[in-house]
C-alpha cells in the first residue's frame, strides 16, 4: 500500500459538487489542496486513504463547491448603496450618482469601497469578480489585500471620469495599469470601454489594441436598455453587437455585461466569438431595463454567468440571489417551468461564470489542476430541510432555491483560507465599516446642503432631463451682415437646417453661485407661413468650468432641462430667485457642417437690453481635450469666414455681457 | 410630573417604522407593550419618560417594525420542499406532489409541517400567515403552539382530498373546524375553496354560507395561470373574477391568491369588493405562471400583500425575498424604475398584507391599540452598510433591497416574545427537524421504489399529461341494435357529438400490478369522406379503486396520457412488459345529455378477439359520492333506454373480459 501524500488542506465529508462536465457529485466526498491548487477530488474514503494534511476542514452537513464567480460589478459603489433608489434612470444617474462620483471618487474611495465589497462577497461565497470602475489600480490592490481573484477593468469612456480628464488620459492610465499587473496570480488587469454609446470607435480601437498587446480580456456593457439599441440603430443602422463585431472588438476575449436586448442574430454572434455574457437580473429589474433572454443564450451555446452589478443598483452583492433569479425569471418569460433548471443556474454562478470571464481553464470547477477557489455551504438549515434524493437534482435545487449567502461557512481562494467558520480573516471589517460610515456622513452632508436647492426643486416638479455638456463655443461681434451671408455660401460650409425664432429669456439668479442659474425661455419659432409656434422650457445650468483656447472657450457644465408647463409667476414664487435678468433676441439658427464637423451657428439681434450690433455665436459638442483643440481651431476659421474679426471675439454669455436697461 | 406607567415590554432605541398612514418614523424611537397590545409608540425620550417595564429590549442598530404578514401559503408543504423542481406543472403535481399527498398527508403531517414552517417563518420575521391545506385543525394547533397568528383555511374542493372523500365531507369538516375556533386570539378558521376549476358552484355556495355564518374570510386561488382563465372563459364565457362576482362570493371577505392574469375590469372588481390579493412572485415565476400586475392593482386601490406560497414551489418561506421581488418585478414589466418603490413593497409585506387578510384593524402597523406583532431587524449588516439619509426613503430601501430573513433578531406575536436574539423560544426546532428528516426518508423510499417504474419511464419520454379520473361507468351487452337506435331518438336524449372510429389497442402488462397497465392505441377516426385520421397515444392507468353501485361501477384511478410519436416496437423494448394483449374494435362514439347530465356512450363491435355480440358502454365524470349515486341511477335508466337489459350488465374492461384468440 502506498504512503499517503502530504497536502496542505483536506476538506472532508459533506456533499462535494464538482461542477465538472459530468456534474459528478461525491457524497461524502473530499478535496485535497496543495499550495494554490486542487490536487484531488473524490469519494471521502479514497481521498482519506491517499492524502494527509496539516489542516483538515470537516464538511459534514455542508456542500463543498466551486467558489461563486461574480461576472459583473462596480465594487467601489458599495459605498453608495441605497444612496437613492426607485428613481428614473436619468434622475438617479445625473441627480445623484454622477454628482457624488465627481465629488467623492478618489483613489482612496476605490480602495475602501473595494475592501467593503470584497468583505461582503467573500462572506457570501464569491471568490472571483469582474469589476469596472475608476482608479482600478486601487481596486486591484484592495482585492489582493482581501485575497480575492478578480478581473479588474479600468473604465474608459469619451467623457471625463474621476480618474481621467479625457479619453486619451484614460487610455494612458489603462496602459500603465495593464503593464503593472501582468501575470499576477490573483489579478487580471483589463481595459473596460464603458459601452458603445459612451465610447468612440477610436477609443474602442485603443482598448482593443491594449487587450491584444497584454493578452487580456476586455469588459464592456452591451445592450442594457432598449433605448441603447434603438439609438444605436438610428445612429449606425446596426445593433450594438453587430456594430462591435464590425469594429473588431470580438477579435479579443470580451466579457459583455447585460445583453438584455439582443436578438437571435446577435446571440449567434456572441456564441460564435465566445463572448462571455454577464447576466445581472436584479439590476436589470431594478433599473427597469428588462429581462435578458438567458434560456435562449444558453441553448445557443453562449457562456452566461451571473453578476450583481454595482451595489448602487442592486443593492447588495449576493450571488445566491442572482443565481435564484437566473433560474426563476426565464421560466416566467418563456412560460416554461423547465427553463434554466437549478443545475444550470448553479453552473452559471460557477463554471459558466468562470468561462464567461475566460478563466475556465483556472477556476469554476473542482478538478485536479484547477486553482483552489472553493466554498462550503451549510446544508442543514431550517430553510432548506428536509432533504430529498428523488430526482438526482435535489442538491442543486436546494442551492438555487433555498440557500442564502448567510449559509456560506468557509471560503478558500487560491488555496488560502480567507473565511473560516463565517469569520473573514483577510479584512478588518470593523475598520472598513467605520471608514465607510464616516464617508457616508460626508456624502449625506453634501446632499443635505443641496436640499432645498434649485436642482432638487426642479427634480420635484418633474419632466427633468439632464445633459452634461462639454462644448466649445465663442461669440463674435458682426461688423457686416452681408459678410455673414457670403460666409454661409462658402464652398466648405454646408447648411443642414435653418430656423428663425424670437427668444424671451428670464434668468433667475440665486444667492449661492454654486446653485447655478435658472433660465425660463419662451422660444417662439417662426413658421414658414409666419405663424408662431411657442415652446416653453426651464434650463438650469451649473457654474461653468472653463478652459480658454485661442478664439474659443471650452465649457463643461451640468445642464438640466425640463418643459415649462406653468407660468413664469409660478416659477418665480416656487424658486424664489434673489434677482432676475431678461434677454430678448431675434435669432437665425443654422446647423451646418464645416470640414466634416457639425456646428450650431446663431445670428442674434439682441432686442432687450437693446444692442445695435449683431452677434454671431458658434458652438460644437466635444468629448476630449484633443478634439476640443481641433474644434477651437475650426471655430476660429469659421468666425473669419462669417465676417467676425478675431478682435471682436467674446467669451461670455449674453446675460453676463449686458447690464439690463 | 406624572408617574411612569407600568407596561410589560419596552423596545427602546433603533429606528421605529410605524407603517401608519403617515409613514411616521421615530429614530431613535420606542414601543411600549402591555399584554397583547401596543400601548404607545413614539420618540424614545417621550416613551422613556412615560413608561416603565420589566422587560426592556435594546434595539440600537435595529429597525423596529410591524411583523411581516405572509398572505398565502400551504404550511405543511415545507415537508415536501425540494421534492421535485423544474418540472412541467402537470408532471410536478400529478407525478410527485399528489401521489405523495395521497400517501403521506395525515393529521400528523399537517401538524409537523406547520411547526417546521412556523419555525422558519418566525425566525424570518413573519408573525401572521394565511394558510390553505388539509387537516387544517392541526395547522391551527401547531400555529398556536408556535405562537403565530394565522388565518387557517381548510381546503375544500370537488375532488377527494387527504381529509375528505367528497366535497360534502369536506364542507362538514370545515363547518366543524370553524365552530371550534371562534373568537380565538391567534387563529381565524376559514373555509378555503380551492379555485374556480376545483370547485362547483354549489360547493362555493356552501363555503360562502359558512363564511357568512361564522363571519370569517374565505381564501381562494384566482387566475394563477393563463390556462385557468382561458378554460373558464370557454366554459362559462366569464373570466374567473367576474364569474365569482356573479356567484356572490365577494359578498364575503375574500383573500384571493395570485391574480396573475386579471384584466382592468377584474382589477376594478377586486377593488370594489375589497378583495385582498396575495401576490406570490417567486412561486409565480418558478411555476411559469407569469407576473401579476401589482403596480396596476395598487394604483386602483386593491390591497395587495405578499405571500410565499407553499415551500414545495418556492422553496422557502422568506418574505424578505418576496418583498424584494414585489418591488423589482413591476419595474421591469412596466418599464418604469419608479414602479412599486421600496416603501410600497414594505407596506405590502406589513400593513397592506394585514388589510388583504381583513385584519387591518388588528395588525400591520405599530400604533397604540393594535396587537403587539412586531419584529426587530439588524440594520448594521455588512450587506446594508453604509447608510444614507438622502431621500427620506433610504430605510425602506434598505429593507426592500438589502435586508435578509437572517437579519431578524427579535419577534413578538400578540405581546409574547417568541424569538429573542435569533433564538426561537416556542418550538423545539431540533425535534421538529429530526421528525421531518425521518419522514423525508420514508418519502424518499417511496420514490426510490417507484424508480424504474413504468410511470417514470413515461415521464422520461415526455409529453405526459395526467388526469385523475373519477368515473361512473358500465358496459351492457346489446341484444338488439335497432333498440339502441330507437333509444338514441328518445325525447330525453340529446346527442351533442358523434364520431366513428377503429381502435387498435395493445395493452402492456407488467409483473407488479401496482405498476398499472400501459395501452398503446392507434385511434383511426373515420372522417365524413371515408378517409382515416389516425391518432397515436399511450395511456398508463393505475390499478382501479372500485366501488360498485346498482347497475354501475365507480372507478377512481390515476391515468396518464402521452402522444405516441414512436413505434410500438420502440415502446415494447423501452417498457419491457411481461405480457401483451390486443383489443381491436369498431366504435360509434356519442356524446349525449340525458336529464341535464353529460354522458359518453360507445357502441362497440369487438373485432379482435372477435365477439358476435355488440356492447354498449356508458361513462360519466363524477366528483363526489352523492353525485356518483345519482349518475349511477341515470346510467341504469339509459341502459334500459338503449336496449341493454339489467341482466346483461358488465363491470369489467374489455381487456379483462376476453381471452385473446
Amino acid at each position: 500500500m502506498e504512503q499517503p501524500k502530504q497536502v496542505d488542506i483536506l476538506l472532508r465529508g459533506g456533499t462535494v459538487l464538482t461542477m465538472d462536465a459530468a456534474r459528478q457529485v461525491f457524497d461524502p466526498g473530499a478535496v485535497a489542496v496543495r499550495g494554490g491548487e486542487i490536487v484531488a477530488v473524490g469519494p471521502q474514503a479514497e481521498i482519506d486513504a491517499a492524502y494527509e494534511a496539516g489542516t483538515i476542514i470537516d464538511c459534514a452537513g455542508h456542500v463543498v463547491m466551486p467558489g461563486l464567480v461574480n461576472t459583473h460589478t462596480h465594487l467601489p459603489m458599495s459605498l453608495l448603496r441605497g444612496l437613492a433608489d426607485d428613481l428614473r434612470l436619468d434622475v438617479w444617474l445625473y441627480g445623484y450618482i454622477l454628482p457624488v462620483e465627481r465629488e467623492f471618487v478618489t483613489p482612496e474611495f476605490s480602495f475602501l469601497g473595494t475592501l467593503l465589497s470584497c468583505a461582503e462577497m467573500l462572506c457570501g461565497g464569491i471568490t472571483c469578480f469582474a469589476d469596472m470602475y475608476y482608479h482600478e489600480e486601487e481596486v486591484a490592490w484592495a482585492a489582493v489585500q482581501a485575497g480575492m481573484r478578480g478581473v479588474c477593468g479600468e473604465t474608459v469612456m469619451k467623457l471625463p471620469t474621476p480618474d481621467a480628464g479625457s479619453f486619451e488620459e484614460s487610455l494612458r492610465y489603462c496602459e500603465e495599469f495593464l503593464s503593472h499587473w501582468q501575470d499576477h496570480e490573483l489579478i487580471i488587469a483589463a481595459p473596460a470601454p464603458h459601452s458603445v454609446y459612451m465610447c468612440t470607435p477610436e477609443l474602442l480601437e485603443g482598448t482593443t489594441a491594449l487587450a491584444r498587446r497584454f493578452n487580456v480580456p476586455q469588459l464592456i456593457h452591451i445592450s442594457e436598455t432598449a433605448a441603447e439599441v434603438e439609438d444605436w440603430l438610428t445612429q449606425t443602422s446596426l445593433r450594438p453587437v453587430r456594430w462591435l463585431e464590425e469594429l473588431g472588438l470580438f477579435q479579443t476575449r470580451v466579457v459583455a455585461a447585460h445583453c438584455v436586448h439582443v436578438n437571435a442574430e446577435e446571440i449567434q454572434l456572441l456564441a460564435k466569438y465566445r463572448v462571455g455574457v454577464a447576466h445581472n437580473p436584479t439590476s436589470n429589474l431594478k433599473l427597469a431595463s428588462g429581462i435578458a433572454p438567458v434560456a435562449e443564450m444558453l441553448a445557443r451555446g453562449v457562456r452566461v454567468g451571473v453578476g450583481t452589478d454595482g451595489a448602487a443598483s442592486n443593492n447588495d452583492l449576493d450571488l445566491f440571489e442572482e443565481m435564484r433569479l437566473a433560474a426563476l425569471l426565464p421560466k416566467a418569460i418563456t412560460q416554461s417551468p423547465v427553463a434554466v433548471p437549478a443545475v444550470e443556474a448553479v453552473a452559471m454562478a460557477t463554471t459558466y461564470g468562470a468561462q464567461a470571464l475566460h478563466l475556465g481553464h483556472l477556476i469554476g470547477t473542482l478538478e485536479p489542476g484547477k486553482r483552489a477557489d472553493l466554498i462550503t455551504v451549510c446544508a442543514d438549515t431550517l430553510h432548506s430541510l428536509p432533504h430529498f434524493q428523488t430526482t438526482g437534482h435535489n442538491v442543486y435545487s436546494r442551492l438555487a432555491y433555498t440557500a442564502h449567502a448567510g449559509d456560506v461557512r468557509d471560503v478558500l481562494v487560491n488555496g488560502r483560507i480567507v473565511v473560516r467558520n463565517r469569520e473573514l480573516l483577510s479584512v478588518d471589517v470593523e475598520a472598513v465599516l467605520e471608514q465607510a460610515k464616516t464617508l457616508a456622513q460626508r456624502i449625506n452632508r453634501f446632499f443635505v446642503e443641496r436640499e432645498g436647492s434649485v436642482l432638487d426643486k426642479l427634480v420635484d416638479i418633474g419632466g427633468l432631463e439632464q445633459q452634461e455638456t462639454f462644448e466649445v463655443q465663442v461669440k463674435g461681434v458682426l461688423q457686416d451682415k452681408a459678410a455673414f451671408e457670403r460666409g454661409l455660401a462658402h464652398d466648405q460650409v454646408h447648411i443642414t437646417q435653418h430656423t428663425t425664432r424670437d427668444q424671451y429669456d428670464t434668468y433667475m439668479i440665486f444667492d449661492d453661485p454654486e446653485q447655478g442659474r435658472l433660465r425660463y425661455r419662451e422660444d417662439h419659432v417662426i413658421q414658414e407661413d409666419g405663424s408662431v409656434q411657442p415652446i416653453y422650457f426651464l434650463t438650469l445650468t451649473g457654474p461653468a468650468k472653463e478652459a480658454e483656447y485661442e478664439n474659443s472657450v471650452i465649457l463643461s457644465r451640468s445642464r438640466y432641462t425640463a418643459p415649462a408647463d406653468r407660468s413664469l409667476r409660478f416659477y418665480r414664487e416656487y424658486f424664489q430667485p434673489v434677482a432676475e435678468k431678461e434677454i430678448v433676441k431675434h435669432r437665425e439658427r443654422y446647423h451646418l457642417r464645416y470640414k466634416g464637423v457639425d456646428f450650431a451657428v446663431n445670428l442674434d439681434r439682441i432686442l432687450q437690453p437693446a444692442q445695435d450690433r449683431l452677434f454671431v455665436e458658434i458652438k460644437s459638442r466635444t468629448w476630449s481635450q484633443q478634439d476640443a483643440l481641433r474644434k477651437a481651431r475650426l471655430i476660429g476659421e469659421l468666425l473669419t469666414i462669417l465676417g467676425a474679426q478675431p478682435g471682436d471675439v467674446l467669451k461670455q454669455e449674453y446675460v453676463d455681457l449686458f447690464e439690463e436697461t
